[in-house]
């Protein structure tokens, strides 16, 4: 058969000659959106490719991109991915210090920044010696007329396609080509890079438009409120494309207004993004009243979602939630729970589409003999997921060659995955693992908690003891005492932690996942521990 | 990212994982129908690998199987291919001379027979002298005891497993590797063979899964009415366990009133096969009464379908129809007509769903300036289409890379493809072309007319003119000028044919597509003109 590389050039490509006038639509607050039709959005980005390759790019050289999701990023990803180049995208969330350290170990020559993300970067590029040019996208560029004491150029995007931009070639080279670079949050060490190849981009596209999973049609309009910047934006910049779907960008504003109004107007059928992203808007409907009468489904992922927030959303919203699992190092989408599977299997995050391979073991690394109804150390196997990290000098896989995902997971009977901790917070007691999660998932639930952390301190008897730190909602209190007899009965008495801790604000990871190595670090530092109250 | 080699064997294995219970349904007339799940088929498909081992077969040689669709030749498929060898399908209603051929190219050492067929391997046998083992599938072994004179062990499929069944190492080679071989029809030369890869399986398999192709979920129940000895079933024996679909097998008997009972009983939600068979399902419907109510879409391809049909399928059957065309070449899926497309869309053969990439030419294989509303020679590439023929020395590709699908075809401004003739056909005339499709579309609709066929003869002025060939429906009869009177306004004036011909029935390939070769010969040796009545 014909030797055809799965590069991603080829998805845009088909979007312009088979949905040409379907439309790219980026959320301009205060005014009309921008729009494009895939045609045209596939002739700037070549165009764009040749901008880059003027600017003295060559294949397989990096671009960091701190952006959120609009069309010029997107024209930004497909003209560094389509000419051989690696798009590196950057977290605004994460300060400039830990992007500066990302991007000089990248090597990065090009950085692409939101023009509403000058003041970062006025802070960034003085720690960024490499980079040899600096684009400034989604308008504002007169807000810059150059970047102080640096060698770098600046450009517009519209400025760099207006004096280089030209026809350039795309594709062309093997699939096993480096096509992005994304790191990991780091909630549980150093951020650590992900790169992508283009057949793994390729392959998890296919993957993830399986009717059982992401089942995106050429009728639907989607939108994208996962940034850009986490893990390829679960590869709907991919995904959408590929199947002339139009796609509808949020910009920055992800706040529930925003993006009802940006949902209403686009007639958007299937949405994706975290919980949080929703609670607003549902929020902002029950607040204005209003409907999203075009909305079918909306996919959440990025942590566990309680039952009661999904019957919210799905009874206001009138659309089905999909939960879904996935990590950076998977591309990311792990499992899905299909769109038409019945409410009482939302709980579970899915079932894993074909094209991703798992096994549970022992915390030796033995898989588990029963792979059903037992909690285990999640490890994986496909095309798209994780090898080596970047610039790494060893493979991060088990013999069989499995990557270690860090959770644990539950199968039940019926093959549903559930996602049960991070094997790394795991609290060894006299020999005995305690689940933090398990203890977790019960105080969250108390009325006066907002979030809840259980870590470890180490203990001369028992080698590690349980902590529960919570931080309560504004303008609640609650007695220690009444958080310990919610778990009285629910867990094993010697799993009850020996300490509770009120904190005014936990401390989170730029994903916005708590940062537990922190909050470790903080307890031992004696920072946290003089607001607590001993058991 | 992963070294993942994209190998079929992952199919039933994540099956046998995710939906070990899930069935396989295979028909058997007169008795109850026979089940086993993919965790059982899975474990039986692996011990045949292991047989074949035993059997002396190396990672490449080369399987044929002469069978229907049931559970032990889809064991075969995977037994096969699992194992590094290929598996390749023979159509049972090719003559054994022709089916010799085939064997003796492709240097089969095993012979995989359906007892029904016993009469026609007792043809073939003896044509096979390469032949070592001869396994008799789907029951009936105490039929046959030996095989008279020849070398060939004979076993049943079972006595086999029993004998040497063993646990065998499934995939762990390249995804380059050989999985499968299959014949054209040669309607338009001698028969020529397709070798498939498990990255070109694989990769079809995923394009084809897409939502706005197959869709196929879980919930679904598929049956297979394509012959699996036609161009992979379509990829419905790899799509259908890679989404945990049940999987629904007729066997040998595909007359309307088996397919009806069998629909009903397994609860069958998607049918794929080709038009003439749900002709005889609708007719048994409407003879008997009874519904599907379980069935939401019949997939047919094979030939262009009336709109009258796929109307009478729609209204009767309570199910949408999907307009496909393919190639055994292809792997076969080229275009699909996605399941919500509104019904003005079905007379097109649909889109290209993502992963095949398509063209428009001229005679001279220049790529027409407007690839929109006109009609051209249809070109594709992609990962599941043909490069060579087995064993030929050269590419059959052109500069570019493209196949030559042999096809006309013609795209709408919205991008719908309706295939419009072969390109082979064409009929020169005066030094411009006749399209005989657009003449046999015209006549095809007289209610007199069974089968109609237009062919070139030699012309000493003109270089080619068209004559019209007819089948009459039985019982019914009609004047040629009655014909040429339906013709005349629709078509120029110059295509209005020569010569109309009467015959009593058409020459037909083994696919059951016309045989426009012989029915050209047969016109030039004069064995039809006889018959015929000058314009």
């Amino acid at each position: 058969m014909q030797s055809y590389a799965l590069t991603v050039d080829k998805f845009l490509d088909h979007a312009a000659k088979w949905s040409g006038d379907r439309q790219v639509v980026t959320a301009e607050p205060g005014r009309a959106a921008g729009r494009v039709g895939y045609a045209e959005l596939r002739a700037r980005s070549n165009r764009l490719s040749g901008a880059l390759a003027a600017l003295g790019l060559r294949f397989g050289d990096r671009i960091a991109t701190l952006a959120w999701n609009t069309q010029h990023h997107l024209e930004t990803y497909y003209a560094a991915m389509g000419a051989g180049l690696v798009c590196h995208t950057l977290n605004p969330r994460v300060t400039a210090a830990h992007l500066a350290a990302m991007v000089e170990e990248a090597e990065d020559r090009v950085l692409v920044v939101a023009s509403s993300l000058i003041p970062l970067l006025m802070e960034l590029a003085p720690l960024c010696p490499g980079i040899e040019h600096v684009v400034l996208i989604d308008g504002g560029g007169k807000a810059l007329a150059r970047l102080p004491e640096h060698k770098a150029r600046l450009w517009t995007h519209e400025s760099l396609l207006a004096t280089h931009g030209a026809p350039a070639p795309w594709g062309g080279f093997d699939e096993e080509t480096p096509a992005g670079l994304c790191y990991t949050s780091g909630t549980t060490g150093a951020p650590k890079g992900v790169l992508y190849t283009h057949r793994s981009n390729y392959l998890h596209t296919l993957r993830a438009l399986q009717a059982d999973a992401f089942a995106l049609t050429g009728a639907d309009s989607i939108l994208v409120a996962v940034p850009m910047f986490h893990a390829n934006g679960w590869g709907l910049p991919f995904a959408a494309p590929a199947v002339g779907a139009k796609l509808v960008l949020p910009g920055r504003h992800t706040d529930g207004a925003s993006l009802a109004t940006l949902m209403r107007d686009e007639g958007v059928s299937v949405a994706a993004g975290v919980q949080t992203i929703w609670l607003g808007v549902l929020d902002h409907l029950d607040a204005v009243g209003g409907e999203l009468p075009d909305l079918k489904r909306v996919i959440i992922g990025g942590s566990t979602c309680p039952d009661a927030l999904i019957q919210r959303m799905e009874e206001r919203l009138g659309a089905r939630v999909q939960t879904s699992w996935g990590m950076t190092e998977l591309s990311p989408l792990g499992a899905i729970a299909p769109p038409d599977a019945p409410p009482s299997e939302t709980r579970a995050s899915g079932r894993p589409a074909m094209g991703l391979d798992l096994k549970l073991t022992d915390a030796d690394g033995v898989t588990l003999a029963q792979q059903r109804g037992v909690v285990g150390y999640l490890k994986v196997k496909g095309a798209s997921v994780l090898d080596r990290y970047f610039k790494a000098e060893t493979d991060a896989l088990d013999a069989e060659g499995y990557f270690d995902t860090g959770d644990l997971a539950r199968i039940d009977e019926a093959g549903h995955l559930t996602i049960c901790g991070r094997s790394k917070d795991l609290i060894k007691s006299g020999g005995e693992w305690i689940n933090p999660t398990e203890i977790e998932d019960i105080i969250g639930r108390h009325p006066a908690v907002g979030q809840v952390a259980v870590i470890g301190r180490s203990d001369p008897k028992w080698g590690e003891r349980p902590v529960l730190v919570v931080e309560l909602r504004q303008g609640q209190s609650v007695d220690p005492q009444t958080l310990l007899e919610a778990l009285r009965g629910k867990v094993a008495d010697w799993w009850l932690p020996d300490q509770i801790v009120q904190i005014s604000a936990m401390p989170l990871a730029a994903t916005g996942k708590i940062d537990k190595s922190r909050l470790r670090a903080d307890y031992v530092n004696g920072k946290i521990a003089t607001e607590g109250a001993n058991r």
